[in-house]
């Protein structure tokens, strides 16, 4: 069973996962710990639908059965999970200066597509399609759940973003507990929000809107730029223009656009930058603030093309080399058809 | 000039430096942006003085001139410097809702060696100990600039850690400015003080003694150890077991007993990892805050061993696939002679 302990001093919270371990390719021991999965070996490709965890959702174009082949998008457990469903979420106060919970979560897979080389930036519209709607609806299922108390959905594209598995995929974790580092995030829109009467981040949509310069795309219902403090080369944000604060309240019929408007941002990074690893992750209002007038939900893509160095991980300030306007510019100029 | 920008929203603080994107091997579109410098090219080997600027501080064992060789250790600016000193910071009030401040600031180089294939686990320990003389002299003369607010030094050794350079150096920043990280941590230590009248991180190293089972070295004024919450395998914190808010407040006389409770550490990651690539970071009170009774400075190891993916970029949680008590078992049993 994994544990969640924090530290008493920075009030960071970790997961401990021995279990984890056992990842195929993950010997720490290793300097490169990353062996590309061919096809007949991939746990996520067809026909072997037997190597992982039975599925939590699918879906099929012909009534296949369940955990067999015909899937367009395939939802399943993590199968080397960081946190485990099974139990109430428990603080243990047997060593009252050490906080520790058992690891009580949820982690699950979403296999974008039955193609193993394909990436958002390469799939059919309709296939992006499916996966937004695939993480719309587990959002709103694990919402549901009065344990989980941040439900995050984010995806690592190649070694530098941290993947052990080349078949395209995204994952889903269910926290029971607020991060340090996202109630920091809502205690300052809430002061912005005391402050101004606004949501911050629709004031932020506002500015970038008029300034032009770091906006990349717009659509209907999204706005798509670098921000002004972008902490990556080509950082993006794609943000609803509505004040919604949860990824739960994106209506059916915005679900096309977004997947539309994601895959046009990813085909230009993969243009632009030549396929990048890239990382995104859909940032929502922790569940029992799911109706705040002060945040708001939206999603960041980070290229991981610069590395992350003794310097931000001890100040938290991140050196940009290329500053946002550039970026946005480059990226604007990058066709996506 | 580099720019400092904050987010208006997270509060997160970046620098912008198109300058840097000049480095040598950094040219963000290639994938791998990594040549190990040969002596020859190697702009910190002795011989290459002209290739870096000129030198603050050195330390020479004959009466050789400035910026020749017969140093032994020798800190220059950094060339491609995030922060440059040239001026007084100042917030520029004409956009209100994005901050910003000019990238004013010192960014320095410690050349630890004139040995272009040592790394801190295989030299002589005089020669660490007078690395660690140097950041003590570099950080005193530092803090006395009123216009700084945050000093930090740190080590990337390796490509994943984010080096560009293979010859031996560390790195120091100063910013006119503290950053939410340190700020969040600095509260979070403030609090605990109120509550308990004690110093959060003098009560871990109590607790961490007591239960020995973190504990991998200890001297008379160090205890080395994998905190309770480690955020990455093999993390390590060597920490001043008396309450020393500030790196400032180092005696002469420990210095010595640091740099080799540091080079014992790092031998130990070095053999029983396989010389991983690594970072470390000196962690001190802010500027102002140095004589705080509730902060604590102590250095951090992080072995790159791990990465940073999504979900930790995105919910600032870790997950460690080794317990620190296995994690500090291993490195116990590791000889460091």
């Amino acid at each position: 069973m994994p544990e969640l302990r924090q530290n008493p001093a920075t009030k960071e919270w970790v997961i401990i996962a021995a279990e984890r371990a056992r990842r195929p390719n993950h010997q720490v021991k290793l300097k490169r710990n990353y062996i590309p999965q061919e096809g007949d070996e991939c746990p996520f490709c067809p026909g072997h639908e037997h190597m992982t965890p039975p599925e939590i959702l699918s879906y099929r174009t012909y009534e296949t059965e369940p955990n067999s082949p015909g899937w367009r998008i395939r939802v399943i457990p993590n199968k080397y999970s960081a946190l485990v469903p099974d139990g109430e979420p428990k603080r243990s106060k047997a060593q009252l200066f050490f906080p520790h919970m058992n690891g009580i979560g949820d982690h699950e897979v979403i296999i974008e597509s039955p193609e193993h080389d394909k990436t958002i930036a390469t799939m059919a519209p309709e296939q992006v399609e499916e996966i937004f709607r695939a993480y719309s609806q587990r959002y709103k299922e694990l919402v549901k759940d009065p344990k989980y108390e941040m439900i995050i959905i984010f995806k690592n594209h190649g070694m530098n973003a941290g993947t052990s598995l080349r078949h395209p995929h995204s994952q889903v974790i269910a926290t029971p507990i607020t991060p340090m580092h996202i109630r920091h995030r809502v205690e300052e829109a809430m002061r912005y929000f005391d402050d101004n009467g606004d949501c911050v981040y629709c004031e932020m949509l506002k500015k970038e809107k008029k300034a032009k310069e770091r906006v990349i795309l717009e659509t209907e219902s999204y706005l798509c730029f670098s921000p002004y403090a972008a902490r990556s080369p080509y950082e993006i944000w794609m943000m609803p223009k509505k004040h919604r604060s949860s990824f739960e309240d994106i209506p059916e019929e915005e679900i096309k656009e977004l997947a539309y408007a994601m895959r046009r941002a990813l085909l230009r990074i993969y243009r632009f930058l030549n396929d990048p690893d890239f990382n995104y992750i859909i940032f929502s209002a922790p569940c029992h603030e799911k109706d705040g007038e002060y945040s708001h939900w939206y999603i960041q893509i980070i290229p991981r093309i610069s590395s992350v160095a003794g310097f931000e991980l001890g100040s938290g300030i991140y050196i940009n080399t290329v500053p946002p306007e550039k970026a946005a510019a480059e990226l604007r100029q990058t066709p996506d058809e």
